[in-house]
């Protein structure tokens, strides 16, 4: 009998996993795949000033080639209940509908990977190699006790990993539309203007950092970073915050602060964006104005994944189900194959967005069926 | 026997009398005004959300003319007190210098002015007119429950004034350089810029409000409100605050906002000032900013004070002590002039006001003797 992923998808949505609470949800799992053959580990991950996270690491096979499927069960919290039409863990159906927190983001994706895996399975298509999944309750959340750790846990238990998929929701209109090959890379700071504070009735002996600090953000916003390539969008800067330490109204401040975030393609690194800041802040600043930019510890560079035999069998898959070829796609926020782009080529496969981290996230009970067999039309071709 | 402004400021100073508290100093100045004939009241104001003020009106004489003396026996805060050579509170002398907080804001003022007012009456100086003080102890707080209450109750009791001198530290160097005739006006106002909140990889979805308000400013700060007038510094406008709603660093926010206050001179009214701020605002969203101007309640017009009366004699009696014609100017912050302005011509002339707020707060003893002697040529001109 085959597997159901809408059954899976139900039992996992039942599971009240918002982050950083397990919910039962990786105990589900465990005993779900455990149940099909898979050696099935669960480790925490700690550290100060961060929840403890709990993880999840199957696999079953042996040898090359090792197929590594990523993903998350926790989610984000619903918000209020009452602006649900179906309880956010209800996982009911209604007009061909799946409702329910993470139906999209992403139990969805890791039902119907789990059910083409075992369906795969029990018929007996892996002769050689190894499938394993590596399910993280720490992707909402801070990422700190999630992937990066599991993947080096997995490392240190010696496994070597060849192609991965990571089933976030990645059509942007309906299944097919996209697989996301790569991901621009992200960069934050901070710009900090000195003036000299003051009062407003004797402007001559104060400096105001506020008019200097919008010179430098016009600065900044006065031209593109690029315009794109082949394979990504342009590269982008928002300013994301502003901040002025001063409640009254007669007083010109001292300093002002404003946030920028940037997302950038393949023709920038974190050390050119870094070159080009400094340059263009220096530009503005004419040697007038007294600024310091402080870039965020962490963001990510951005990657581009070439591996014809997995673009190019999730292609076919892709197409072979929904008959249309999906775009090779770079948009976008970060996901954790920014992560799992150090071990192993890795594109990113998932059900359709639009209701994610929405009131009424919902999944088309047809979309769930197709996705799985999406992933079961993969494993087929990438083991053959 | 004369009496002694320096003791009087000594034990003014030795009253705690940090805004709203009493500290002991009214009642101080009204056992010192009651001994020399003034009939004093002591009302207390309250409103709500404000602390309760203690108030001083002393009297004396009858008739016309009426001349009032306001001032504050409120301070501001000492701050550390270890940071100060000489207690805050101790009215300590060393090198010339007596010590405390207050000396020149304004218990020295007020000193100076009790002394040189009790020697005139002692000496028959009033045959005709009225001798006034107007103190709060609200000053340096909101001033809710202080002058502007103090004020409309005297002319309730019938008090109508002729000229008034508000004690206020006016000379920026040395005794003698200006008497402020008038101020420049404060308005206060907030724009609030209103984008669409998005995420930060996907800009086009969202309208980022920073760059937009970056815009107004900027069009705010291009041009200088007016070149200043005959007796008024250049009116100006300074942004003291920025704020943006958001902790995130891959969220484009809602909202951005900037805080200002304008300090204007007799060339511009709150109502002129307000249709300038629209006119530019509008100028430089050119229809595709949508931002809201929010303008604080309260602020103050300008004003200058005419009557020769008052600005000759007193700078008749500044001349003859400090062999100098001290500048008639209108520069700096607002004051309680500005109420006592709808009442009767009004000027302010005190002591120095370098150390004002300032650790160490101090004043020059030979100052304190040559102000006393300074509102003491006053008295005995104007009531000549």
């Amino acid at each position: 009998m085959a597997s159901d992923p809408i059954r899976i998808l139900q039992d996992l949505i039942r599971c009240p996993s918002v982050t950083p609470a397990e919910g039962g949800a990786l105990a589900y799992l465990e005993s779900v795949l455990t149940e099909a053959g898979f050696t099935v580990d669960r480790p925490v991950f700690t550290e100060a000033g961060t929840p403890d996270v709990e993880n999840l690491f199957a696999t079953i096979g042996s040898g090359a080639p090792h197929f590594v499927f990523a993903g998350h069960t926790d989610v984000v919290p619903p918000g209020d209940e009452a602006h649900w039409q179906h309880g956010p863990f209800s996982g009911e159906i209604a007009d061909g509908m799946l409702y329910g927190r993470g139906a999209v983001d992403m139990k969805g994706g890791i039902a119907a990977f789990a059910s083409a895996a075992l369906d795969f399975l029990s018929e007996g298509g892996l002769k050689q190699g190894t499938i394993s999944l590596l399910i993280t309750g720490d992707e909402e959340g801070p990422s700190v006790n999630g992937t990066v750790k599991l993947l080096d846990w997995a490392a240190k238990k010696g496994h070597r990993f060849d192609a991965a998929i990571v089933g976030e929701p990645t059509n942007p209109q309906a299944l097919g539309d996209a697989i996301k090959v790569g991901r621009r890379g992200s960069l934050s700071g901070t710009i900090i203007v000195q003036g000299r504070q003051g009062h407003v009735a004797y402007p001559h002996l104060a400096v105001n950092p506020i008019p200097q600090l919008t010179t430098l953000i016009r600065r900044l916003t006065a031209e593109a970073l690029d315009a794109g390539s082949e394979r990504f969008d342009a590269s982008n800067l928002e300013f994301v915050g502003l901040s002025v330490d001063n409640k009254a109204w007669n007083v010109i401040p001292a300093e002002a602060k404003a946030r920028f975030n940037i997302r950038f393609n393949d023709q920038w690194t974190r050390d050119t964006l870094e070159a080009w800041l400094i340059s263009r802040l220096e530009e503005a600043a004419r040697g007038a104005i007294e600024f310091e930019l402080d870039l965020e510890p962490g963001g990510s560079e951005s990657f581009l994944t070439h591996s014809e035999t997995l673009i190019g069998t999730l292609s076919d898959a892709v197409e072979r189900s929904t008959g249309r070829r999906p775009e090779l796609s770079t948009s976008g926020g970060t996901s954790d194959a920014r992560f799992i782009k150090d071990y192993c080529p890795v594109v990113e496969f998932g059900l359709v967005g639009q209701t994610m981290h929405q009131v009424d996230e919902r999944v088309a009970v047809e979309d769930l069926v197709t996705l799985t067999a999406i992933y079961r039309c993969f494993l087929d071709r990438y083991f053959a």
